[in-house]
């Protein structure tokens, strides 16, 4: 077992502190939004930042070259995310490990997020067991049996090789009882633990290591479900806790949000886990949400957020626009020779009619996905973007 | 009826004859091969020329900035094909021209050429009743009843606004007997003629015609189906055509090939139909072909061809290489790291592995289509571009 602090004391070639981990430069605090950018082996990101999924290493439909200029300032995404979960299943991630990490795997240069796997662990596969070592379930492809420990997850995310990794933890389901919410969050605090200490024991085996001269950022996942003192618990737990070597986590995540309680339940759990959360560390919560629901969390003081949204939306007609949602394929398009968003500067808006997008998902051309998914996600960069802008600038 | 020559002294501006029609500038004759470039209302286009089919107003999963910047020279294809049976019926041509028409509906801004709707009519659509006087046919889409005529499909090739559009025939089944042949190419010659007339008494009635100061340019097909008199007496039939004004076809197809025949049968025809037609006008092979075939029919005096193969092979993860057909899924390419093709220069094959593209479609992501389609355009294109250059330069 890796008790020893091999990363901070790396074999070959002497590293600071502030070379290993990442870096989060605060410029500017107003009321609770924090603009800062944050430095990651592969490169800066701006935040409050919101990172588009690209589940099996493809944001779907977007080739790389659009995703690097999407936004009306041509700046593209500055951080995307995979699933470990696909990925571990299809292409497997010691054949990611072999090419080198996901990021040339996937030719992606900039920084990268990976989740745990448990997430879609507890909500795709099938027949799961869970033991306080691990969960063991079915592939949701094919059947076969797998088994997801922390070490392993982490294991698996270091071949991987993002920027940013996720320690493994259990996803409660909501609604729960207080006492099964308070088991799992004692479960998620024992595999928080284990996925510090096997991180720190391995972390110089991510594909890039030696090439970059930094390690991957481990975050800890706070859980606690719609309980104030369990996210209050959860919360101070991740914060004491530390691997042999010292060292804590690098970034905290809200977690078990946006599983289907009110919204305002969502911002009141938010609200409070954000203040008890350290200020220099970045604070990313999980799988949130529409452009609304991003401004005012990032507003509160949230750095980083995630969601299949845009994508997802787009894939079926679903545009977000600076006049609300539109249902591109409704009639009343089919000869609106205007842009989707009158005010969006994206590619596409720039480029193509309402009509056109309305015919491309009429007939079912594969184009409509792609031009759609472009500009929604061209809208929540803008949305940020400017928030990061309005809110900091002058 | 139309028999006046509106387009050749048209009511507001003075258009020499030279600017009304394509102007075709033969460079070279090396061989049979003819290097030459095609002046056309949205642009010139170099030829030998293949044309990526854009069914209804898109390439399949291509969006349009990348379609402009294909190939290994980054010049983009110079000049694509979209299908009037499907624009007929989706958005429909009066749509389309109350939006300026194909090209500014798309947002495609260099040449395009549409088909006349025949094959489409006479291979998807049911309950086909031939007449002289045209074709009565049911939607395959919702079987609604519909009527195209040599003038209907003029009308509506007219409204669509390419560049260069077709004369509505009918498309002869393979096999068929000398007589069915026969009838059929008797009928096409009739429509021929009325498609000819039609078009010059209306071709000032396209989206763009005040806006360039030029007309649409007609191509005659020749039919015949494998029977060298019929196509002789074909050829010479359209030769001699004339519209009221005096005015005769722009270019000539050589219509009915890659119907099932062998493949020495095609190029026994073409080969016999390209020495019945004029020298100093554009030749085009419809619906061909594999990369070989279209070099060979190039050097054997054919201008412009056009298929499906590039994008509807690429959809089914088949990649045309220098190392010839590869089918992606293999697994032999799951850990390949060199590109699809390691002489081409394309956006894909600079940027992404092997190994890469067969996860996208292992994987089912829609990224997959458009990656691969890039590639095999930009192959198509570059054979075409290495002939002329081959061939000619120095
Ligand atoms: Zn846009
Ligand atoms: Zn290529």
């Amino acid at each position: 077992m890796g008790g020893t602090a091999i990363c901070a004391v790396p074999p070959i070639v002497f590293y600071n502190q502030r070379q290993m981990s990442l870096r989060f430069e605060i410029h500017r605090t107003e009321n609770s939004m924090r603009r800062a950018t944050l430095h990651l082996p592969h490169g800066s990101v701006e935040t409050p930042v919101f990172m588009p999924v690209g589940t099996a290493a493809s944001v779907k439909a977007v080739p790389q070259d659009i995703l690097e200029t999407l936004g009306d300032d041509g700046r593209g995404a500055e951080i995307i995310l995979a699933n470990t979960y696909h990925l571990y299943l299809r292409p497997g991630h010691e054949l990611i490990r072999r090419a080198g990490g996901v990021h040339k795997f996937m030719s992606w240069n900039r920084p990268m997020l990976t989740d745990s796997g448990g997430f879609q662990v507890f909500s795709l596969a099938a027949l799961r067991k869970i033991t306080a070592e691990g969960v063991e379930f079915r592939s949701h492809l094919d059947g076969s049996k797998h088994f997801f420990s922390p070490e392993h997850s982490i294991d698996v995310q270091i071949a991987l090789g993002a920027d940013i990794i996720m320690a493994f933890d259990e996803c409660t389901e909501h609604p729960a009882t207080y006492e099964r919410t308070r088991d799992s969050m004692a479960l998620t605090h024992a595999w928080a633990q284990r996925s510090l200490d096997h991180f720190h024991s391995h972390c110089q085996d991510v594909p890039w290591f030696n090439e970059l001269g930094q390690r991957q950022n481990l975050y800890g996942i706070v859980q606690g479900g719609m309980y104030k003192d369990l996210r209050t618990e959860s919360a101070n737990r991740l914060l004491e806790m530390r691997a042999p070597n010292g060292e804590g986590f690098d970034g905290y995540a809200i977690g078990g949000l946006a599983v289907g309680e009110p919204r305002e339940v969502t911002r009141e759990i938010i609200a409070h886990t954000l203040e008890l959360l350290p200020k220099d560390k970045p604070r990313y919560v999980m799988g949130v949400g529409y452009p609304d629901e991003i401004v005012e969390y990032a507003q509160m003081g949230v750095d980083q957020m995630d969601c299949v949204l845009p994508t997802r939306a787009a894939r079926h007609a679903l545009l977000f626009t600076s006049e609300g949602r539109l249902n591109i394929r409704g009639k009343k398009f089919s000869e609106d020779h205007g842009q989707a968003d009158p005010e969006c500067h994206c590619p596409v808006c720039r480029r193509y009619s309402r009509a056109y997008l309305r015919h491309l998902f009429h007939t079912g051309e594969p184009l409509a996905a792609t031009l759609a998914s472009v500009h929604n996600l061209s809208f929540y960069l803008d949305t940020m973007r400017k928030l990061r802008g309005e809110r900091i600038a002058g």
